[in-house]
């Protein structure tokens, strides 16, 4: 699977190519691509052990069949590979042993007359090594959760401290805080100008940005590979957005990319490139059968990582746009989330035992006691979700509903290619896990098994991205026209 | 214990007080200290249970009645509670609404024209990212140490890693990699000249500085307490040494410290001060009887902290001496650490069981198979430190050398204060631990129980740190003199 989501993703380096040429600081961003790779697949490796001994261990609740345990938590290998690998790429980015060398890259943008060292590109510097700081603490938290589960309350604001240092550093590099105001309706933009400054209001967006990356990847999970091949198509989808500004010739008459607009998504690549490295290095191990499981560190990692190339790399309305699945998932998972509609412990789909077929998981709805007005909501909601083919139904016979299809990205594909598991059971209640799923009737419609699904949830992310671009580069001009 | 700490160092603020009012920028560093102490106290409080619940847990060698565990690691909450600490001041250190203000700040020292933001502090703000950098990735990896056990062979190496952004920007600030020569014997000085560049080598010499700043706080260990008393020694130590460059006139003419040193010194007080208060927090649970053991996250933790101050700071050199009890007990522990003496896994101190008095532990030689040109050495060391009391041997009735106290600062101090332990019995063997010490004879010379060793490793911790001002300040004006 690594090697078809390297071939996927092979017109990356090709597209880069004349770049490079012209751009010799890309090279070594770009041979940390197969070094990230390697390294993370050899230190996930030399993990396993270590973890399944130290109690890092869950069970894979899709497999039936396999009883053994399966090590956890291995996205700490992986972050920890692309730390150190970024750690050990800061001296040959900075430390030339003669930097006044560097004034003579007269681009403009980032030098400096700083105390001690004219010419050294002390922005940039402080802009890799927030990077750093960022996603080293979003690591650090990430294995605290892993470690000691902490509630949901205190866990949602964790990557906001992770944010902080990004914050400053975006507020130091001159980080602009205005948003453009669309051309249409048309009265919005004689109310409020072209342009509105939002101010700190805009750090506030941005702040959330990593709180949002980091937990939507975190409820898109529960079948193999999922957390690590999203986080891979989004970090492709990126660097592919970047490469677009590689003009060598930037900000010479003829080019519509400034030397300043270069440089940052240069810096953007060098964070994310390598990452695509480890993701691809994690997912050799953690694809369908699953040898381990990425816990909770890889999502906070993965999540400040894109956050982070985002925010300093002054395009985080654009990343957003490649986070179109995980909004759905999240917009999806609402009635759930807040109370509308009773939300199991797991929402993972269920597994037929004998033909590995996967069907959606059900939650039951008569036992559940929400308020009065928030239950007058559910029907019509879930009515029109059914119709919309992303939830299937189950009434009895006086017409009130009995279950529902749990509300996420993942069961939503399943009903939508038409997969119906077998008739709800009462055994099969609301906290029902998945080995309980061996009911004896299996699922009817097609028969999707893991990697199948897997793919389709792949699938659905590349359609996001493609659906990103287009809104990026041709809907933007559309809706927020220069005059 | 952390009141009488307080009340040692109680002149720091009052030291510091004058400075305060001509140096604003001091007072958030100063109330970090209250708050460090307050908040780490809660944190370690509030995170034991869940560590004893994760089987990080420990039982106290030396406390035979007490054989409840104790947990372990309880640096972690204390480093995160700094770390958080830190990052939420960065901030309101950095994010001035205009920073143009800053430029009014005309002390040429660390300003800059970098492209968005003029007048923004770039260099200072990596400083402080790569100090929090380079300590967050030594607290990530003492954690993992704690959990994994990393090989000593792999472990050392670890901190050379965590400094390598240190190294960057200590060269992207300028700072100097010259050493003085000393002014005897002259002809160092005729061959050298005054001043000699040691260029990369530096860069080696700061890399090894943390590096040895963290295992020697690791391997002067052993009782209650110690860990984090002697950090905080020489962290209050270092904010002493600092708090006499703050001088509000400097580089005007009648001062001694320049504008530049002077802000080297206060940033070194924003690490160190908020660091004093977190240590200080812990050894409220860490003193004897511990409620909680700090484990290797706090010696990487602290290690590192009081290394990026230094090199930081660029008082590298300054800081060295502030370890002269670690490198005292390092070098006292060469001939077991290099295998001329045998070294048994535990060297700390036993404990009388009804007496609760401490005594030296012993490495016997009988069984020990050195090869024959270091057993050629080890009688003349071994007799040369009884000579100098720092160890007690024992002999068999031929002459030979059966058993030697071990060879640490702390069975050292024991056995100057005249501390004999019962004599050694064949089943008191080189692997022996702290449970067989219920020796039936008690040990002679005077009584020293645990906070009483503790309070003695302080005293010398102390000695040591006067002497570090004395050579700093006294005698490196003798041997380096200015012509």
């Amino acid at each position: 699977m690594p090697s078809a989501a390297l071939l996927l993703w092979a017109p990356l380096p090709l597209l880069a190519l004349p770049a490079v040429a012209a751009l010799p600081g890309l090279a070594p961003t770009l041979l940390l691509l197969p070094a990230a790779f390697h390294a993370t697949s050899h230190a996930v490796a030399a993990c396993r052990a270590t973890l399944l001994a130290r109690g890092f261990a869950g069970r894979d609740l899709l497999k039936p069949h396999r009883p053994e345990l399966v090590p956890e938590s291995a996205g700490l290998p992986a972050a920890a590979t692309y730390v150190l690998l970024l750690f050990c790429f800061i001296p040959f980015k900075y430390a030339r042993s003669d930097v006044h060398d560097l004034e003579a890259r007269a681009d403009g943008a980032w030098q400096g007359q700083i105390g001690g060292r004219s010419g050294f590109p002390h922005h940039e510097l402080s802009l890799y090594l927030c990077a750093l700081l960022s996603i080293l603490s979003s690591v650090l938290l990430g294995w605290l959760d892993d470690i000691f589960d902490i509630r949901w309350r205190l866990k949602m604001p964790i990557p906001l401290v992770a944010s902080l240092p990004m914050l400053v550093v975006y507020h130091a590099g001159g980080g602009g805080t205005s948003v453009v105001v669309p051309g249409w309706p048309g009265f919005l933009r004689e109310l409020l100008g072209r342009v509105i400054d939002l101010g700190p209001l805009y750090y506030v967006f941005i702040s959330m940005l990593s709180t949002f990356s980091v937990h939507s990847i975190n409820i898109l999970a529960g079948i193999n590979g999922v957390e690590v091949g999203q986080a891979v198509v989004i970090a492709a989808s990126l660097c592919v957005n970047s490469a677009m500004y590689l003009d060598p010739r930037a900000g010479e008459p003829g080019s519509w990319a400034s030397k300043e607009l270069r440089d940052r998504h240069l810096f953007s690549l060098s964070l994310l490139v390598p990452f695509c490295g480890c993701a691809l290095g994690l997912l050799r191990w953690n694809r369908f059968p699953s040898r381990v499981f990425v816990g909770d560190t890889w999502c906070y990692f993965a999540g400040q990582v894109l956050a982070c190339a985002g925010v300093l790399g002054h395009f985080s309305k654009t990343l957003l746009l490649f986070f179109i699945p995980q909004v759905f998932n999240f917009l999806l998972s609402c009635p759930q989330l807040f109370g509308i509609v009773p939300c199991p412990r797991h929402r993972v789909p269920k597994v037929h035992a004998s033909s590995l077929a996967l069907y959606p998981s059900r939650a039951l709805l008569k036992d559940a006691k929400p308020s009065a007005k928030l239950s007058a909501l559910r029907r019509p909601i879930l009515e029109l979700l059914q119709a919309l083919r992303l939830v299937q139904l189950e009434y009895d016979k006086r017409g009130a509903i009995t279950s529902t299809t749990n509300l996420t990205l993942i069961n939503a594909l399943l009903v939508f290619a038409g997969v119906r598991g077998p008739p709800s059971l009462p055994a099969d209640s609301a906290d029902g896990e998945g080995k309980e799923a061996a009911a004896d009737a299996a699922p009817s419609g097609p028969r999707i098994t893991e990697p199948t699904l897997w793919g389709l949830v792949m699938g659905t992310q590349i359609a996001g991205s493609l659906l990103a671009f287009t809104v990026r580069y041709w809907l933007a001009g559309v809706v927020f026209p220069v005059q």
